[in-house]
């Protein structure tokens, strides 16, 4: 198997998950490897669009697990083009490869959190319109979509996993990533917590080793879908703090500004048909998440962050 | 106003039927001016890609009407990276120039025949789950997406038709701009028609004077919002044959071939709501609109097609 960002914050938990039980794990990544050495692992330095580079990490592989953005919902806003060149036409690149070399099982991360837009109702189901208001949510529907159209065309099998908002290790604050890892640095330091809105926005927060257990099931079962994976539960950005602070035993410092015209106002995701098909479930709730999160980080990474 | 694709089939049509109430109707087109000269009309010549000629476009303007699409459904699937770069990053690069000039109407042609892929139940209503099959549709989702996003970050007022098959004069046959050009060009000059599949394959038809009576409203109100335009009811490939050869007097000679994976089977629009809002409503029925094409198209369309 390829994982493509098998260096990222989602794919450096899975390629750990992955190596435990199988022989040879493949990741193409920017930037020279910081994943642990593993002698299952094969790392590839190098672009996802450069399609000789992609085309070579392809070679004897049977699943591609791809989990590479170039942006997040709030940097796609501020250059569409951009983010419609690398993530759209680099997946077409991926796609038209694989056709090439009859590879054809693909598990793509979408975004729960982006592709639905404001919701009609929560918890949101896989049926819910698809409403983006933000480039990364329109150009993750056209991804959808292309994947469907070359399921039809040209037999792909894609499981697309539309992921709320994940945390644990991994991932670093100020890389934009995720409140949690920003929130629980910032309160670790004692710095300000910047809040877009008054703190009331609710998310479906998911924990890394939960998400990659689900990954790792779909790369063993052919199960060609659309699936919400969340906690199935929400939380407001309130809720997260209080949790810190009391998990901490530390005080946050917040201040609250105006809420970003392209943040919703609560995201909470239907699993009911991710848990039953991938007979999965989740074992951290959102406490229970933070304070692993919380006991792991290391001083280190909050000094990289 | 500006008409972008203004000398294409529904520009042409559209620019006549403006002229008649506008003070000044700018066209831009690639290509010299084949639009029969008119006071009001003010023809540019130049690609919409071109971002300077667009620019200069838009001078003066308060309402676009966007029609230029530089594929069809058959010839996008054979190159989807051409197909967004073109479509959908074009799209951008307007939208981006009508925020920076406080130009904030459009009027955009989106496609019946493919968002919704290959329906779940039909007439379609515009609640029906958007699954197109060919890049083609996947592009003008994408479209229609960003068009909602600029609406809601900067006020963007998109009024979107999702048009089904329109037809009628300045539609040339051997362009693949529809099957009613082709057939009737075919059966006129005794040439074999070739039918992807049974000729069961069911479309929604418009004529196009009942297309552009719709557009020239869409331009004087201010409706926001999605749309579906057809005649609200269907007819299989054998109806249009036997009913072309019943105007013309003429026998079809026609050729059955294999269906093509990205044709669905049947798309019959629901247009209630359009006609509703609108207080529009269809003029032509398929036999009234075949006659009348049959009776207008002159030998030199066909010499030209």
């Amino acid at each position: 198997m390829l994982i493509l960002g098998g260096a990222g914050f989602i794919g450096s938990n899975l390629v750990k998950a992955l190596c435990v039980s199988n022989d040879k794990v493949k990741v193409l990544n920017l930037g020279p490897n910081p994943l642990p050495h593993h002698p299952s692992l094969e790392y590839i330095e190098g672009s996802f669009l450069d399609s000789q580079i992609l085309e070579k990490a392809l070679d004897g592989v049977s699943t591609v697990y791809h989990l590479i953005s170039t942006t997040n919902p709030s940097s796609s806003n501020l250059d569409p083009v951009a983010d419609i060149e690398t993530n759209l036409i680099g997946l077409i690149g991926l796609l038209d490869l694989m056709v090439r070399k009859k590879i054809y099982k693909i598990v793509f991360i979408s975004s729960g959190g982006t592709v639905y837009g404001e919701p009609l109702y929560v918890p949101i189901d896989t049926h819910h319109p698809l409403k983006p208001i933000c480039s990364y949510g329109v150009v993750k529907v056209a991804m959808e979509n292309y994947l469907y159209m070359y399921s039809h065309l040209y037999g792909i099998k894609p499981t697309i996993f539309r992921v709320a908002n994940p945390y644990g290790p991994g991932q670093l604050p100020m890389k934009g990533q995720g409140v949690i890892a920003d929130f629980t640095y910032k309160i670790k330091t004692n710095k300000t917590i910047n809040v877009w809105g008054d703190g009331s926005s609710i998310r479906d927060y998911i924990y890394i080793d939960d998400l990659v257990s689900l990954c790792v099931k779909a790369g063993i079962v052919d199960i060609v879908g659309t699936f919400n994976v969340g906690s199935g539960s929400g939380t407001s950005l309130m809720q997260i703090i209080s949790s810190i602070e009391s998990i901490s035993g530390l005080k946050a410092c917040v201040n609250y500004m105006d809420a970003r015209k392209f943040d919703v106002k609560s995201v909470v995701l239907d699993i009911s048909e991710t848990k039953a098909l991938f007979s999965w479930s989740t074992n951290y709730d959102l406490f229970k998440g933070l304070k692993k999160y919380y006991d792991e980080i290391k001083d280190e990474d909050i000094i990289e962050g």
